[in-house]
């Protein structure tokens, strides 16, 4: 691998961790910032949780439980089965070690540093040499409004419900106050390709699009603008991408992604098993590649990332 | 025993814990009420922690770590020991499960309980059956001022430092604004007795007795007012009282306690093994009682709050 560019990465949790996964093993680390959705994040027993940044540092760290995809491997559970002592019901399973990622960030908030400070130290610590950045500083909180629950927190519509409630629309309560930090703006201004990774297009990656003024700094990049496909065969690897997109109303099919991001992308990559989408006609610069995108296993994830890099290797001189 | 009357008792940490364990287990429960020292709570980490009320919670309710007197039995220190992954070096020992019960007091407080609110809900959890009462919903903090290490935060002095620095005073920030709930209020109001338990009487009781308006509260009622003894033989059973005695330049003797307390009781147990302190001219009402105080296994906690017990029984005779 001769590509020496440095790439910008969007994703959310276990799906876009895989891919950062792969991309972390197959470039050099220098060469690869990764920019985490954080309309997940939330306060829980007193803690700040941030699901999605975990799931990638935990990732790349090698610590994950690889099984789920996220939490801390072997981790126990004394703290959170105790929580049941004094009445509580907790749904979000917090393993033990798990707890001192968030009590060191909780910590380190409460003291005035940055979510970007915090999850550069963080990562350090557990030895990633990229760069893992939060979308925003500011809090960020997706809402969804579901039929049969009224308006559920995130990680109640996702854990606690397990992503049941058919979901009437989102919000994203503080988009409109977040900020870029210093850190993202600069990423994407120096980035030789963004690549959206294979997250939820409306759970994970719509909130991070949504921080005021990012899409105009990502549209007006003139280098590959790619997105890989969430859905293979008509249906998610893992999650609710599919389920949501019905209940949105919207046709379940790669076409509609690429609908979704086509004002954003310049480039996206669907499953060499589907056949390749229909582009609307404003949509069609637009290039398309046929990749397998199916990462499940530690091989797949490299060569997934090493077909993307080939791409974008060869993109100028096509 | 045919001892009818509610007794409160004021306490700190493991010392008073003996004391207020022997009682809970020689009176009936709603003849108890324990009022505990909240001047050592802090945050830590993202969570508030009341080592105090932790302390008398774990002892009453059968969960106490017997050998150290505080923390829980069993506990496991996974999260604690997972903290040095991110570079910390904490210093106060955080169990898994003593994590629950700061884990669900923090998500209270957020929520906007008061400590006795949450208190009493702990307490009812872990079984137990009488009254455990913060000194006051307000928060205070006790600073060390000492003589090597500047101003410490009293856990700071107290455990990372094993009170091993030189004090030179003590100050309570926040103990103007505090108020006395309407917990404590009724229940000294209403107490047939009240004891200031073995606790240290500057560090911990201290802190209680500066709760604006809370001494008059205590010394208008006309009924039974003893303190237990912190010394015996000129020596603390454990912790600092001995040495932050010298430290403050008083005589390190039972006299100097029963004159600290003076204008607040009018009973003092002193240990049997010791002579009767003097009593100074202006506190020659305070009746003196020889006691075994040493309450080195819980039969002996038990013996001591039978004494106690059979001397208030005896109190209006005299």
């Amino acid at each position: 691998m001769t590509y020496q560019g440095h790439i910008v990465l969007f994703v959310g949790g276990v799906g876009g961790a895989k891919l950062a996964h792969g991309l972390y093993h197959t470039l050099k680390p220098q060469q690869l910032t990764i920019i985490v959705n954080t309309g997940d994040d939330f306060w829980h027993y007193g803690l700040r949780i941030c699901p999605d940044v975990d799931t990638i540092m935990y990732t790349l760290g090698g610590l994950v439980n690889r099984a789920q995809g996220w939490g801390v491997a072997d981790d126990t559970f004394t703290a959170f089965e105790t929580l049941r002592r004094y009445g509580e019901s907790p749904w979000f399973r917090l393993g033990d070690q798990d707890l001192a990622t968030h009590m060191t960030r909780t910590a380190r908030l409460r003291e005035g540093a940055t979510l970007t400070q915090i999850t550069r130290d963080l990562s350090a610590s557990v030895g990633i040499k990229c760069v893992i950045l939060p979308m925003t500083d500011s809090p960020v909180s997706t809402i969804a409004h579901t039929q049969a629950h009224g308006d559920l927190a995130f990680q109640e519509y996702f854990v606690k419900h397990r992503w049941q409630p058919a979901l009437r629309s989102l919000s994203f309560v503080g988009i409109e106050d977040a900020r870029i930090t210093p850190e993202v703006s600069e990423a994407i201004s120096r980035a030789d390709a963004i690549i959206i990774g294979p997250s939820n297009p409306w759970l994970s990656i719509q909130p991070i699009l949504q921080v005021p003024g990012l899409r105009d700094l990502i549209g007006g990049r003139d280098v590959p603008r790619i997105a890989v496909t969430p859905l293979i065969g008509g249906r998610a690897v893992k999650g609710p991408t599919a389920k949501i997109m019905a209940e949105f109303g919207l046709d379940v099919s790669v076409k509609t992604v690429v609908e979704y991001y086509s004002d954003l992308i310049n480039g996206f990559a669907y499953d060499e098993r589907d056949a390749a989408p229909e582009l609307p006609t404003d949509a069609a610069h637009i290039r398309l590649n046929a990749l397998n995108t199916l990462m499940d296993d530690e091989h797949a994830r490299q060569r997934l990332a090493h077909d993307i890099i080939a791409w974008l290797a060869d993109w100028s001189m096509k």
